[in-house]
């Protein structure tokens, strides 16, 4: 998606660690017009699946999927990090690893929100190992529910994460794949 | 506002503990029609207010707030709860308790993305002691940032926090009041 690409080279910053910091645009600041773009991106790519259910993860897929759910006009459910007070005992958890953090969590739904009946597109800011991805994936499968899609803004295309996927027979649309990533000059190469 | 009310009373379920649970439509699963008509409500609040741009806290604010974002056509911030590598060291930190989770910790905003040029929005899911609305007040006032008002879904009436943000002469516009819960009938009294 050229948009995202431009905005990308314009505002993002490449960091040693294959850290990539687009957080002026998309998770911490969230540009919502760039979002509802983003969101008609994925509209169009997964307009003949019977999608009734977007399912992202705490905390930046959050306004993604949000904006995403708007336009589809579907309801949207967030996977939680931790356990809450506010979550009853039935839900589905797994435990994932995160790239970003360096560090293990759980992943909770509650049962109530996800079953066999759902068609269910999964969307997150940034796919790298799909650690992440993998946790929604075995939410769903837990819970009997249909995987339509997977909507990516960026994947880092050098992880091994969206290849994986793709493999298995998803149906992974990633508006921006990053193969290279260059530190001391800035430059970021897109697949 | 009255469709949220209805909606409070029809799925809400009141928890011992002065707990509200909102789960299936507001902060675990989101009713992003339900956030529009929310985000409307609020810009007929603020319409004479020079919005530039919405600051609110994760997880379950931001799916509003982005929604919100998108009707009022400014960029929304959240601000993180813990410390993350992909920050960079320069932010707005202060330390707050939440209610839901009881336990102490860190928000966090980026320098490069609240100054003394914004007029800000505050939107939260939750007002109940208003220890998280403070936090983004604190922050706020280290950028030098103008707070044109206070926009929350559900405000517990019987604690203090929205009434003491009213007292302070902060424009204050919850959707929906609680003044009184009752955890053995189940009802829930509005203001």
């Amino acid at each position: 998606m050229e948009l995202l690409e431009e905005r990308i080279q314009r505002d993002g910053v490449v960091k040693s660690g294959d850290v990539l910091k687009v957080d002026s645009f998309l998770n911490h600041q969230m540009d919502v017009e760039l979002f509802t773009e983003m969101a008609r991106e994925w509209h169009r790519h997964f307009a003949d699946k019977p999608i009734n259910k977007i399912l992202t993860i705490e905390a930046s897929g959050i306004g993604i999927a949000a904006i995403a759910g708007a336009l589809f006009g579907v309801p949207v459910v967030f996977a939680k990090k931790s356990q809450s007070i506010n979550l009853d005992g039935t839900v589905y958890c797994t435990r994932i690893q995160s790239f970003t953090h360096g560090k293990v969590f759980d992943v909770i739904v509650s049962k109530k929100f996800i079953g066999p009946d759902d068609h269910v597109l999964l969307i997150d800011d940034f796919m790298a190992n799909g650690c992440a991805m993998n946790g929604l994936i075995e939410v769903c499968e837990y819970a009997g529910a249909t995987i339509e899609g997977i909507g990516i803004a960026i994947e880092k295309g050098f992880q091994q994460g969206g290849d994986s996927l793709r493999e298995r027979g998803y149906d992974l649309c990633s508006l921006a794949i990053v193969d290279a990533m260059d530190p001391d000059t800035g430059t970021v190469t897109f697949r």
